[in-house]
């Protein structure tokens, strides 16, 4: 008997549309990266999302890569990067940031995200001119990696403050659908677009093969932008593959959407099935991530039937767990799971 | 009317068999970041093709990925490269190795190829330590920018001397199954893995979607190897789509090496047919690329069917043009090149 | 009526005998980058105070040029960096050692220092890999930023620590002369070599016009190390410069000892001298730095006649100030201090 | 018996009235790091023989780091250099340039020197946007590595040039009081500020213990730049000693033109002597080298009293050898290496 994983939501392929689309131009001839029909017309949809923001689009293989080229480009070797401690680029990507040359400035998490109270303190304790780098750029995630999500009143005042104090904002949007489709956003694409300098559009994440869709909204980031993409080995030869898979996610049915939209709403059910039976959430659910507090006794019998991380104890006898959905969880997995669930 | 691009060997898709593994592995969950099943399947397949050397594999997605990666991961921070001028990562790869810290010392190509004088001749022009970078690492492609293939007494001779001397020996094999199924080579792929100290076996232009495969061969380059992926961004959440591809291009049906073949003699094909036409070749075609001379009024007339680069001219009245045939360019596609060519 | 500044121990030139030695040597021809006598001289001086360690010494322009060419020498590009918050390279170097690429580890200082607890915490805290950079090797500072000194049993147990993890110690020695030269210090310079793989004498807050002396210990990472001086641009045409200084620092005299003694002696006084007056300090003062609490009355009457950072609010009426003192810091200056310190 | 040595320009000390200068100033407390009266002083005083050019001018210790600031402060990562290839950083930083990240790319020189007809066909050559890094730094040495000059009309061609193609003009200037003083030039430091982006003086060559001068002129270079003197460790906690010897310099005595003409005229006296005894240069000597060929048994015998470089053999029995005179050469030991020349 195989185990269903909750481990993460990159875990199957792709959407089929995607793979039908790929079979359907297989043999068409293209031009090379990036500049063939799919990317033109992938680039098209999204714009059409971004309200009155004329952007500049380009595809790449990896969220760590949009991080790398975004944050790279923008920069001088200088200026520094603003960042909360459980940031993806902190934690998560091996230093590629520092990689690159430029340090960055941590500063603590409020419930998963920056605020412009951290980023004042960070802006104040690092102003010993030029013996500290120059803070210059402002990097947050949106859903944030404990899958919370900002709000749009939240987003404006970052954005104005990143505005007064001569900041880039930058949104690392590798779960950036399942936050715009969460009961708890109010902010839209379009929101996004006029608040950030630049961001990124996760498709890994989202139902895509591979692939991160990078949004340069402030003119001044445009110039040369495909230089860093070549050199940081983030263009890919067959750009086809990204445009494609883009083309479909931002297509008619606008998958990009109501895959998010799917895997929220497992995530809601699971979350409201493990309240049902009696146990708490160490954190409410927003997005596609499930955090429940369980005894350990049940943890041990669940990994029977399913995988999933034991995120943290709780005490001598419990631990929280992380259970998180995909486009791909079907609700027989989320019933199987809850029916698997003894009353606490 | 559509015209036929004989511009690159990207053009396409990628071989049928690797879609239809993706569509049936589609809703399988695997482990994330190259640790699926079939990257392990991949692995092993391409390791049984090395001979006696057991390799460390790694898949990327992109050549220049795989360069940044090969490349920074073996070298501390004064030392340097050597490759011919006409070398992928001097030319096309917008500073991507520099971009890590690390010069490179150029060298003229010998019919596109590094060459044991040629190493040596840098070595004695930088050997002024501590002012000069250190020469440490010898880059060759195989096939070459040209199209051009080493043989294994030239592979012989260039390894002998980078042990004698303490250098690295790393060959791009972008082309290699080009390469190696040339009527011109003498060597397999065992052979390269026992001479380079580490090499990379090119999927995206040899059939498929992207990927390439990182071999490293040298057991000192292995330790901590997949940081240096992490860090540059090389490495994919969903690792199974390029473990997948190589499964599919090293399993029974060899499609790595059919596929070549095929492209080779593509382009034989064309080649012969243009000399049967009467014109001159400025070059012999060793592998998937042929590079014909033509009387303008004639390339003009082509272009109306054909798409493909205009290489240089040859006097006032002809040019040198590219044609570049791959594992999509199908017999009808030259035999209709052949017959809009006048006779000479 | 001039001003005397306590605001640093690099206010005034260096001792005398340097500027003698560069008069009597002034236009003796001598070999560049370090291969002249007086180097040699020097490192032998040196030398004679390592113990059994036999170490190769460098001599670079100032300090932040000691920590990136220690630091980048050693370090692959995955590998991190631990440090405490308030460490010189974290918030004093404009963020030189992320610019040669690596990541800094920031965990909190325990009255200025590292510890085993914090290491190890930064240990688990970094170990998922390939997602995290590796943490390898450790920065401290000796005397620290805040003054404060390392006993031998805190080194030696970061050092035993170190081993076990299979970590390099490096020493930031811009202040080593007052540590070791502290009451509170029970360790020498053999100690430190013994201990450390690498650290560096610092020569500009301890007399020298400029010029500190990295010693690498570790045989390990010897190899190649003048390649990383020139590279960063640390490496002097007129090494002699350096050589001479450090040879008059560690000559019969031993004015790094005495100077050090000196300046430490000058800080005791105003620390005992305004404690006296009835004021508290801060911390308690290590080497020649003084922290004590005035009300900022007083403060605003002091800078009259001397110049000192106000360091941080203590409470609504009073301050904490720092004053440094140094080799060149006469009694009748700190004399001239403590007349004017009214009671408290 | 000592030899005296025609090896360098960086033998000896510096001019007794620096030595005089930093005796007169030693105690007197200063604000670190370049903000002391003395380098505000020196900076006026370069500033009076730039013309109406209004530069910011900053003081580093030596010449590979005035290359490391000038060309990493000035360049996004795409950014690329143009240089000679004997050009001091492509051949004796160690890479100093690449391992900050930017390419070099290398053209042949003439005469030792960059021409507008080698930038063209550079800029022809990497026009493979974005696939080759952007040309976007002319870098030159006058003088150059060779002791040639460039005229002002060949400046002025550059700098033309650069203008129209949107390039920064740089200069280092490790030898340009040789160069300004020499009688082949027709230029001045006025004329060097007006055509040059950014450019050196060097003091380490000049008679200074150590030090560079970079000038600022292009407006748009000018901001945060003290950031990157900081982060490459360039900027010296007493950076009064920098100032203080380029007071001197620039000072009433000017004698950084001074000593410039006395090694100049050293080099002609020799240049004459030797060409009177009958023997062939292998070049014009231009400003404070001479490259004459002689017998290889005459080259032994001078080696008897004398130290310079064999730089070539020209034929089976003869050598060029170069000579290098300073401002601390004296008339005597040319006298005296003239004596001991045999007539050819």
């Amino acid at each position: 008997m195989t185990t269903f994983s909750f481990l993460d939501d990159y875990s199957e392929g792709c959407h089929p549309d995607i793979l039908q689309a790929l079979l359907e131009s297989n043999l068409i001839q293209h031009a090379p990266y990036g500049s063939d029909t799919y990317s033109e017309e992938a680039k098209a949809s999204i714009q059409s999302h971004l309200g009155g923001v004329r952007a500049d689009i380009h595809f790449v293989a990896s969220g760590t890569m949009a991080n790398i080229v975004a944050i790279s480009s923008c920069l001088r070797p200088h200026e520094a990067v603003i960042a909360v401690g459980s940031g993806h680029i902190v934690v998560r990507e091996a230093g590629a940031i520092e990689a690159t040359g430029h340090k960055l400035i941590v500063v603590p998490a409020v419930n998963g995200k920056l605020t412009p109270a951290n980023i004042e303190a960070a802006l104040a304790g690092n102003a010993h001119f030029p013996h500290m780098a120059k803070p210059r750029l402002l990097y947050l995630s949106n859903a944030t990696e404990t899958g919370t999500v900002y709000t749009l009143p939240e987003l404006r005042a970052i954005s104005t403050l990143a505005k007064q104090r001569g900041l880039i904002l930058f949104v690392d949007g590798a779960r950036l659908g399942a936050a715009l489709s969460s009961n708890k956003s109010d902010a839209t694409l379009a929101d996004i677009a006029s608040l950030a300098d630049i961001f990124w559009i996760g498709g890994t994440k989202a139902g895509a093969l591979l692939g991160e869709a990078l949004v340069v909204c402030n003119p001044s980031l445009k110039e040369d932008f495909a230089f860093h993409m070549k050199q940081r080995g983030g263009m890919l030869a067959k750009g086809r593959l990204l445009g494609i898979q883009f083309r479909e996610l931002f297509g008619t049915k606008k998958l990009f959407f109501t895959m998010a939209r799917h895997a929220n709403a497992m995530a809601e059910k699971l979350a409201a099935g493990i309240s049902s039976a009696g146990y708490l959430l160490s954190a409410e659910s927003e997005t596609n991530q499930v955090f429940p507090i369980l005894p350990n006794s049940v943890i041990s019998m669940l990994q029977g039937g399913f995988q999933f991380y034991v995120w943290e104890a709780q005490g001598p006898d419990s631990s929280v767990i992380r259970l998180v959905t995909s486009w791909a969880t079907e609700e027989r997995h989320v019933d199987a799971f809850l029916s698997k669930l003894p009353p606490a």
